[in-house]
């Protein structure tokens, strides 16, 4: 049996994994990330494999991009403020002595789900995670396409409305200021409603409030314009969801489907299926590991 | 020296050329495609291709979409309706005794493109043509990316506008009813203004016309973020526009290249790079010879 290490560091924390080449966790530990110092979390990486004690085939990495993925460098992310242009990959070779392979989360999830997950068996599988905020995968023959220079699948700056709403350094009319958890949370609160997170907007909006519906209708009317779009350009063979926004809102996947198929030519209706992702927050930890064993 | 035939089937004329792997087109002649009986011109096609007396590799082929690229069956193209779910490929090879490919012109477009034109050296290229419709091919490598079921890239019906303008069957708000040549004519004729295509549109708004300004504002102004959408989704290294409305209303690419670098992450601004296509009319010939000599 073959193992490898999958890592995900996010801006709270960080999780490490053992999974072997069946795709089974193994074992998993999770700590606090370093912000300030990324050298103080990698010896701790380096720690947490240690003690799994098993020998390795390389360790696959997510962290919050933006990401110079080609030379393994993580270039702004604002929650990592220590870490700016930290080249990553080859700092965690040599304090592991083994392959590191640095992805995005987005692209690592599309890649868990088409190889095991609920893109098993689908050779053009475009994953989107609508969650704090938008991110996107797409896989080719289980391969992350990554584009000319490892920036595809960046949709969240997307512009589908003109002069639409507006979030943090987003572009106006993103899909990631319209249709994230964040965008649904911002303007329901902009509004005057109070709301934590996106689901308590759908709650008021079931309950009859109307401002509440209108902010959803935006979030499913975009959104599903921008998986006709996607669906025009690629052709994919299934479109998988994940994040809070898009598994935790009832019906929220069975809507994004059928309002897609309306926005594609009527004679291709037929090919669009969007389903929910079935790996659960582990999926990037799987993914890394997939980049390992993949390689 | 290998030699190919590339075929353009078009509502009005079908084009046949002999071409070497060169891409130097050798001879080219046209005749009146009968839009009614397919068997007729293929019949025209074959004669056509014995004139030439050379030894040919294979024949590839354009036509109008709708197409079933993988059954190499013609769909529903409005302007051929007596070619409604014909079997060129496998009728066009029982006549000739050749290896006959079908592909779409934008996608032949592209391919030319990426071979010896405005995206030679390039390995990812999205090309988009601006004309009476809008029609996109990407290649990655000097391959078609053809998508799961031969439907990648179709993306005149992409939802930009929510309600915006309508033609035809298309959608509301999509890219071809905003910016094409026949959108921008039509929405300036609804308008009152005397225009016979987007060039005169384009001059009434030089000359101070405030509605024409108007329409030719909202085609740059969607274009250019259906541009920005592709980026981030595909990242391609370049972006080629072909096709009447790109080519001949003066600077309108370099206007594009200006408003799509708006539209992306500050920090990718520099990788955006729209240029014009080089190859002519004769492009998806030169394309349909480079499906022969790539196969």
């Amino acid at each position: 049996m073959k193992y490898a290490v999958g890592i995900d560091v996010g801006g709270t924390n960080t999780r490490v994994a053992l999974i072997d080449e069946n795709y089974h966790l193994i074992e998993r530990k999770q700590f606090s990330t370093d912000a300030e110092n990324p050298e103080k979390t990698l010896d701790h990486i380096k720690d947490v494999i240690n003690g799994f004690g098993y020998q390795i085939e390389g360790i696959g990495i997510s962290c919050p991009g933006p990401l110079d993925l080609i030379n393994g460098v993580i270039l702004t992310p604002p929650n990592l403020s220590g870490w700016h242009h930290y080249h990553l990959t080859d700092r965690l070779q040599e304090k592991t002595g083994v392959r590191v392979y640095l992805e995005n989360d987005a692209n690592l999830a599309c890649l868990a789900e088409a190889a095991i997950g609920a893109g098993k068996e689908k050779n053009y599988v475009q994953f989107l995670t609508i969650s704090t905020g938008i991110g996107a995968g797409f896989c080719i023959d289980h391969k992350i396409y990554r584009g000319s220079k490892g920036f595809a699948q960046e949709v969240a700056n997307s512009i589908l409305w003109k002069n639409g709403p507006a979030q943090g350094e987003l572009k106006k009319g993103s899909i990631e200021s319209i249709a994230s958890g964040t965008a649904i949370t911002k303007r329901a609160n902009d509004a005057g409603l109070e709301a934590a997170h996106a689901g308590e907007v759908y709650k008021l909006a079931q309950q009859g409030n109307q401002l509440a519906a209108d902010i959803m209708e935006d979030a499913y009317e975009y959104l599903s314009s921008f998986l006709g779009i996607l669906y025009g350009v690629l052709d994919p063979e299934i479109f998988v969801l994940g994040g809070s926004v898009a598994l935790k809102i009832p019906g929220f996947v069975e809507e994004m489907e059928r309002r897609t198929k309306e926005k594609v030519y009527d004679s291709l209706k037929e090919n669009v299926k969007v389903v929910p992702a079935v790996l659960g927050e582990d999926c990037g930890l799987i993914g890394a590991a997939c980049l390992v064993f993949e390689a």
